[in-house]
């Protein structure tokens, strides 16, 4: 199976301005139109300029409540020397729209006319025309309502209504079928899965993309790894549709067989383009319409779909993209690129001060959740070697900047606290919590760099058996902070329901038939096992499984229920989530630490008053294995 | 009928915190959710924090193409020292997302192996857990994927669906019942209508702009001037609805009257906000739920719904309201207003040069197109006494600032090839031309303060029979210029088809039987036509009708069908759109006067380049009237 996979690697520019060339020639973007009720138009582009059949008024209107008259017949009034006018000869009541009959050319407001005995009284003269709109004052008959390529809006709907435009040739809405291929696919719907069977959600993504971007999408049943299955799926839906998107699996071998059945049911174009992520995309073109090849990767498959599919979809409907949003960064850290590339990094952002700092979210293409968290994305083009931490750049904002403006930061180790935490900010407070996952010395690092608002932290001092403090004045002396308490919680062993390997004390993992997972170095929970297992004369060689990695409690849960390995050392409430059993080892504090100079002093209070409101409270009492007696005290400043 | 209207004149941020206090008194922003499919959720809001039920990948997954190991199995490979594995015992092959069953820790590429006689030869270690995807590195069960009030797009969707998360609980969205009101309106659909009928079309504006803001709405049937009829249709939906709003008609007695019926319903909050326009607006509760009376005038209706519904509608969902975009222009003219109102002013915003300018629309509020023209929004505060001219103002943009540097604007004389010059510009160019007809003089002016691109004039000088020129040379003499002629257009008297009044000359127009419609002062056709008739000796107080004055050709022509009047100067197009007869009487030039200093050379050339095309030459020969041999040539410059 020398199954060595050769491709190319164009560079994007290249690629899209031949993609669209090429649909260019196949005149794929002459405009499609549909006529339809101008009522059901609302984010619609129009095909054609839209001009007046009726005028508004269509008729001489009176403008104010009050009472029609011929001018001339007021002429001379005054105070002194009254006109008075008779009902039905010299005026006519008539109220704002009302109709004025062609023998009066003036309308007198209710409040400057006296009815005495059904005469109107009048003590000033109108002037020709006041008062009255004119015939089209509004809409002309044969005025021009909107140009061509106009996106219709509830105001573009009024109006045409009004100049009696009652039907609008718009644009077709194009239609994208989604392919989905991959033998490893399965719908969703389903929970109790196979080791192996992914869940197919790329579709769902990209389709819904399509409706933001104005298309229709149709999801077509998943094709298994066949390439004759594959091109009769292609074949059954390529006269319905106006864009085929294949969204493979995530392996490379498979875009390649994707690639060759292109070829076979069209004209491939392009095969792997010099960009990170979605390197083995595939362009290419069936009976003039385009084919699109996603990877299978969701953060590679959003990508491609944004830089290729994008661009045709609004082209396709003459709709104008709208503009990009780009902010000024400085990123968190040193962030390598290679030359020939075009690489693409979402990011969190937030501000500090008077400075936006962009956080490179980068867990690999395959993490979904990285396009949820993301609030932009750092473009390094092709040319650049990457970015040196603190180093300006633009970020294509996906996060409107107010709502960034309204976003705390913390970095440092996970509880579920936080997450509690960030849940209520948002409910009460409309203020957003990012919280990055590094460990405790990985916030520590944070706080003096001055890159987090706070830092979640539980770190013994081994020498006092104390902790936090001793960390907070070593590390940063000279910045202004509060440490906060959050809670109490156990730490112990985390192990199968039942726990079948009868696992009681930290000494038993020197057993190697129990697979231990480890936290990352810096972990405040790393440093507690190291304590733990120093005071044990355990040396971590003895444990299998030290070595292996992961990066928060839950994760270490899921390692253990997913039976990747036996044990982990964890809090309770990750435990209980899981449906795991626990071993208690010991009790720790975990503390938020918060830089009073960066923190606004309004959120400082909405962070304290949700960390002592027992509604926050009773959930973390819920969940299990803290004590919350001394929630919200301070502890120590600086 | 002394029917005085007495009504509040509440401030509006008063009247807006009355609102608010009484709908909160009486919990209506208290949540409201359903369960939907995760794949009908987006732009939903979610109504609680979301967590996983599943972990991605939910079991240890290879990252890569290669072959699963156990690590120490390559301990010790080296180029001179390969190791072998065997198939099956050793390795087995994955492709990226398989499964590494829980005897093997590693992935080696399979860039890496070299396959000799079905065994892989090993040149370099595995590091333990290299290339492998741990359970939950994506999501882990457990997990928050998004806190509660998130809006739910396309990456949610993904993530969700990943989790297993296959329902989501969402805030329902609100409906909207609208209730049109008023005796002289008709539902849309018809044409030919009676004069005094009106379109019934703000339901439909709001109802959109509900749509807009995420909510639901229903449009009841028109009910007629009668309080019973409209307590009953309020009796009939309130049930059903979340909020009712009752479209008046446009008559002040009128929306008294809604505020009679609500006050009997339900309760009356406010009516008479000290606003303009919007100023008869009613406020009131029926049945915990808001009741919102608009004005009948499209303007006043659309600006009333937009500070009175939206907050609601959106707070309601939790949904947070996009950031107003917010650009300092230059006002293009003085603007009073008085000090005791917030007066909210429709403007086009266009770039000169490094200068954004806000030019007021204000046609009145009976006018639909000014919400269709409108770029933005100038507030003027109470206590504020308005504006002078040059002064600079905070406009809250709807127009993208992309799109308005993409903008031309032309004041001056108005004709029909202006508007084929704009659908062409924004077909062709993705240009946006915005032309505002104030007739020739004041397109002089306008050109004078550096204040539009361009100027469309057809000015005659009564010495020389020469167009336009001599008039640039007197009011541009310092300014960069060049004249364009665009056309020669045949000016004769528009009559009612079939001339019934047999008119022929100039001289008929001194019959009084006769209703003329004039054109406004400064305008090339006014200019024109006391020319004329200072030619013939015809004096101006012997046309009945000259007085009353018109701002287009098009108007000119819609007053004579509608039979506001019987005869006008104007265009040949003009008569011909509106099937109208045309007396020929004289030809004009017709030219554009472009201010080469502030155009874009690249539109300059746009512009050119459209008035020489031979669609636009075909496009004005079709509506007939014009002589367009000489089209773009350059007549002067400066």
């Amino acid at each position: 199976m020398a199954r060595k996979v050769y491709i190319d690697n164009i560079p994007l520019d290249e690629a899209l301005e031949k993609f669209m060339q090429e649909l260019e020639k196949c005149s794929y973007f002459k405009i499609e139109e549909e006529e339809i009720d101008t009522i059901e138009a609302q984010g619609r582009i129009l095909s054609q300029a839209v001009f007046a059949r009726l005028s508004a008024p269509h008729y001489p209107a009176a403008a104010m409540d009050g009472i029609a008259v011929k001018a001339v017949s007021t002429f001379g009034a005054t105070e002194n020397n009254p006109v008075m006018l008779q009902p039905g000869k010299d005026y006519i009541e008539v109220d704002t729209g009302d109709y004025v009959p062609r023998n009066f050319d003036a309308v007198i407001m209710i409040e400057e006319v006296n009815f005495i005995d059904g005469q109107a009284q009048i003590i000033k003269p109108a002037v020709p025309w006041q008062h009255i709109r004119s015939i089209g004052e509004d809409i002309t008959a044969g005025d021009m309502i909107c140009p061509a390529f106009t996106e219709i809006g509830p105001e573009e709907i009024g109006s045409l209504l009004t100049a009696a435009v009652n039907k609008v040739k718009v644009v077709k809405r194009p239609l994208v079928a989604i392919i989905p291929t991959g033998t490893e696919l399965v719908n969703y719907g389903g929970y109790n899965m196979a080791p192996g069977e992914i869940i197919e959600s790329n579709s769902q993504v990209l389709g819904n993309l399509c409706k933001k971007w104005g298309a229709d999408y149709i999801r077509r049943p998943i094709v298994p790894d066949d390439k004759d299955q594959l091109l009769q799926a292609i074949e059954n839906i390529k006269d319905q549709a106006d864009m085929i998107v294949i969204c493979s699996g995530s392996s490379a071998g498979k875009e390649d067989y994707t690639a060759e059945v292109v070829n076979k049911a069209g004209k491939l174009l392009v095969h792997g383009i010099a960009i990170r992520p979605g390197k083995p995309a595939i362009l290419g073109i069936i009976d003039n319409k385009p084919v699109i090849g996603v990877p299978g990767y969701p953060v590679s498959a959003h990508l491609i779909f944004n830089i290729f599919a994008k661009p045709v979809i609004y082209k396709k409907q003459r709709r104008t993209p709208p503009p990009e949003n780009i902010v000024t960064c400085k990123i968190s850290r040193k962030l390598s690129s290679p030359m020939g590339v075009d690489e693409f990094i979402h990011v969190n952002v937030a501000r500090i001060k008077e400075n936006y700092i962009a956080y490179p979210l980068s867990k690999g293409a395959g993490v979904t959740t990285t396009l949820v968290k993301s609030d932009g994305i750092l473009h390094i083009p092709r040319g650049s070697e990457g970015l040196e931490a603190g180093s300006p750049c633009n970020i294509i904002l996906k996060t409107p900047l107010s709502r960034i403006d309204k976003t705390l930061i913390s970095i440092g180790s996970h509880d579920i606290a936080l997450d509690i935490l960030r849940d209520e900010l948002n409910k009460k407070y409309n203020l957003r919590l990012i919280s990055n996952h590094t460990g405790s010395m990985g916030g520590i690092m944070s706080l003096m760099r001055g890159e987090t608002h706070f830092s979640g932290i539980h770190l013994l001092d081994p020498q006092t058996g104390e902790y936090n403090k001793s960390y907070l004045k070593k590390y940063l002396p000279r910045q202004k902070w509060i440490l906060i308490h959050l809670a109490k919680r156990i730490q112990g062993l985390i192990v199968k329901k039942g726990n079948p390997l009868n696992i009681k004390k930290l000494a038993d993992l020197t057993n190697p038939e129990i697979r231990f997972v480890n936290r990352q170095k810096g972990s405040g929970t790393r440093i507690l096992l190291d304590y733990l297992l120093q005071k044990e004369n355990i040396h971590p060689d003895m444990i299998n499984g030290y070595n292996h990695e992961e990066y928060t409690h839950l994760s270490v849960a899921a390692a253990i229920k997913g039976d990747a390995c036996d044990a982990g050392l964890g809090i309770y409430a990750s435990a209980k989530i899981m449906g795991l059993d626990f071993i208690p080892i010991a009790e720790e504090n975990y503390d938020l630490c918060i830089l009073t100079d960066i923190v606004d002093e309004k959120y400082l209070h909405f962070i304290l008053s949700i960390i002592k409101d027992e509604e926050f409270v009773q959930k973390l009492t819920f969940i299990g294995g803290y004590d919350l007696t001394e929630s919200g005290k301070m502890i120590d400043q600086n």
